[in-house]
């Protein structure tokens, strides 16, 4: 069973981070071929954090675990604090493959994302 | 004169600063026609600042600039400290004017390229 996690960095803005829910939402439908859960999960200042968010998916029988990590640059979030955060939960779970995908700034459709809301 | 400067959160790591010059690049000649000038700047653990970057492009000549927020979510940076900032470099250069767009976050691309970073 595969399952999903979009790991944002979390606000202290409650509408910041509902709207993570909301788009983990709107993806859902689109990704539940392939995967039973999809959940979303923050760095800081909100819930869940990720380690309880990766738990959660196990809980729900997953065996492996995409981790997208929902962030424009790759600064030391992307590249040291959800890695080694994901690497921890991983060792305790060894049942559950997890891995985690580029980051979404990393999308060859950054540029046009971005003329698309500079423009109009 | 239009100009446009992105804004980025800026990062201690510098490869991720870069990231955000190479993105500036690769878009300015999909806007040259409109926008002589396109610039970044950063909101904080980088260079130039968000008031440098403005002043630099109205040096330059602007009378109209274009301050697209690269941020992911309508966190404080976004609601509060960007549009502060703007507003007063706007009160010390009454004679350009400085518009700020919706932040990246907010374009309805945002899903697919979720996906596109997710999927493959």
């Amino acid at each position: 069973m595969n399952a999903m996690l979009i790991v944002a960095h979390g606000s202290r803005r409650s509408a910041s981070n509902e709207e993570i829910r909301r788009l983990t939402k709107k993806v859902t439908p689109y990704v539940e071929d392939s995967h039973t859960h999809v959940g979303c999960a923050f760095l800081e200042l909100a819930e869940p954090s990720i380690e309880t968010g990766i738990v959660q998916l196990i809980q729900q029988g997953a065996k492996r675990i995409t981790v997208v990590p929902y962030f424009l640059a790759q600064g030391t979030h992307v590249t040291d604090d959800i890695p080694q955060i994901v690497s921890t939960v991983q060792e305790l779970h060894p049942g559950t493959e997890i891995v985690i995908t580029d980051y979404l700034g990393k999308s060859e459709m950054i540029p046009e994302v971005l003329l698309n809301v500079a423009l109009k």
